[in-house]
């Protein structure tokens, strides 16, 4: 295995990271009456999707048209679109429903409801629709006690179109200690409880109950009367997971391959051929002060007290500490650098250099709508 | 033309915005003499490269191989690499220029001239190097005044490699007013043209000097011993060049269509199909306070007081002023979103709906290295 082969930048993965990290959230949720529907959008590869999924029929979870269209082509029957529906995008998902797949649709208020019906009526097709619950007052859905739900969950039962709830706990990264994301986790499933008993309590029942993020899925526990946890990030892990305290920086599966191209000697910095082209722009959480990315040596052990620090578009910039200077990294120098966000680092991406004990693949990824 | 046809998010272009943007530079500079090699990493794409070059002979600059190797399959045929090199990239740079293709390499150090001249005599061909020159402690390049200046160039000189200097004010982007902007200019202009001389006190002559970033191009003047002046974004132009006082808003030819997926009521928050895969992390300038983008109508006309004001991957949330509230844009409403930083917004898609008079057309753009 030469990774002095590879043009950089690039992105690495590793496969035993990435095994193990899938490994450890099925082996968590193994002790729960709970299924898992993996998001599959953070990595957005069909070879990565083999190891989350047990085979072709495992539910999943896509946050694009794009992604079920992929996914579908690639076999995956049973499908979670997880953000909002427009009027606009119905006659993809039933085109994409129509190849054999059941494509699981996602709305919060009535208006949609009213254009899922409408729209269900004149195709004379049945789409299955998921009311997202707001758990965490972060972005979207209903409040579980907002009169709203009952009305929408009408519309659509009456119509053989409701298939559940869902909702996400993105506030689960906002959280400060295992025992904030701990109860995030409670108040996530407390949330689609109350909502399916309000529904229950009308007579419309809920097949479906999902809830889920990284953070709440390894952490939560009990999963009572709820069918399925979703999380994506999980797999490859990243330096935003590590600051949560979700996993250590050494399961992070993925990292951006870089060479040294220059040195400011007067202020002590390495120029990287990667920046945020290669990086993303995201910094990932404002307590974690990692720049752009933690650096690594080409092994991938974390080089103390070193990150990228600043970026324009195919520069990196590392301020080295005082106990190093530049002589210590030759131009060529081969470095790794661990993601902050693990999702907006791939997407600059075109495909991954798995590196599988001695051996190299590269598998693809695909991006769009 | 209907944008309703369109799934979003996706990028558009103002075909006649973007020509009146590169004419206006194209008629800044014809009152010098100097000439212009534009940047084409911006947009990345071969259609908007042909309106921003008068042929295929035309110089120009790319900051990633891919770039160089894409434009010359294209046919163009003097590419300069404005991003330092390493030793493992030489193999393609000759693999480029032996298509028929000049391709100028960039260095900084005694370190980088050794390789390339070592790598010259083992593969018996030419390369055309320049020196970066600092002229704003930004970034990367020698300083103007450095002995190591006349030691590079003195190694390329001797075997025939040494082509020129080349400078890049991104310090411009920390100006904060037309003025001082002006100044940078000069700054920029004043680096080279001591770089210069100080190599011709050695016999050493330049036959390019280039200088340039969107700022300094369109507000500087003189270009005296200056024979190339580079700019980039000045096609597409952003926010961050409206916030400088370089263009406005209405000049912005770029933007990301998008429709409403939801409402906050609450919160009063729109939520659209924009998130930062669609908008790119980057927030612009620090001073500006656009959030992720201003938002326009479909029409592109922006409307006050509205930015997206926070991101997830497919979700954008527009915070609605207390004037307007989520019953004034229906679900499925078109909406467009002007990038804070065009070469970031443009990086998360794979090709421009070029709105042209009456007509659409669709340009594909590349990615990758």
């Amino acid at each position: 295995m030469s990774l002095n082969a590879l043009h950089t930048p690039c992105l690495l993965l590793e496969k035993k990271k990435l095994l193990n990290n899938i490994q450890r959230l099925n082996t968590h949720l193994s002790q729960f009456a709970v299924g898992l529907r993996p998001h599959l959008k953070t990595l957005k590869s069909v070879d990565v999707a083999r190891h989350m999924l047990a085979d072709q029929s495992a539910p999943c979870t896509v946050s694009t048209l794009q992604e079920a269209k992929q996914f579908a082509k690639a076999g995956f029957k049973d499908i979670t679109y997880a953000v909002g529906i427009s009027e606009h995008k119905l006659v993809e998902v039933l085109d994409i429903q129509n190849q054999g797949v059941t494509l699981h649709i996602l709305l919060d208020s009535f208006e949609q409801a009213q254009f899922i019906h409408a729209f269900c009526q004149e195709n004379d097709c049945q789409l299955s629709c998921l009311i997202e619950v707001d758990c965490d007052g972060k972005r979207a859905g209903v409040k579980p006690r907002d009169p709203q739900l009952i009305a929408i969950a009408k519309i659509l039962d009456s119509s053989g179109l409701f298939t559940g709830l869902l909702t996400h706990a993105g506030g689960s990264y906002d959280c400060h200690s295992l025992d904030e994301i701990r109860a995030m986790a409670q108040q996530e499933q407390r949330a689609v409880q109350i909502a399916a008993d309000t529904l229950r309590s009308q007579h419309i029942d809920c097949s479906v109950v999902s809830v889920g993020s990284t953070p709440t899925a390894l952490l939560g526990d009990g999963f009572e009367h709820i069918t399925e946890v979703r999380a994506g990030v999980y797999a490859s892990m990243d330096l935003v997971m590590a600051g949560l305290g979700v996993c250590q920086s050494q399961d992070i599966a993925l990292s951006v391959l870089t060479r040294v191209i220059g040195h400011n000697r007067e202020k002590n910095w390495l120029i990287l051929d990667a920046g945020w082209m290669a990086l993303s722009r995201d910094m990932g959480l404002a307590s974690q002060q990692c720049g752009y990315g933690l650096v690594c040596n080409s092994e991938g052990d974390v080089l103390p007290g070193l990150c990228v620090s600043s970026v324009n578009q195919e520069h990196g910039i590392v301020a080295l500490p005082d106990t190093l200077d530049t002589s210590h990294f030759a131009i060529g120098t081969l470095l790794r650098v661990l993601p902050n966000h693990a999702c907006a680092t791939a997407a600059q991406h075109q495909g991954y250099h798995v590196i599988c004990e001695d051996e190299m693949a590269y598998w693809p990824r695909f991006s769009g709508w």
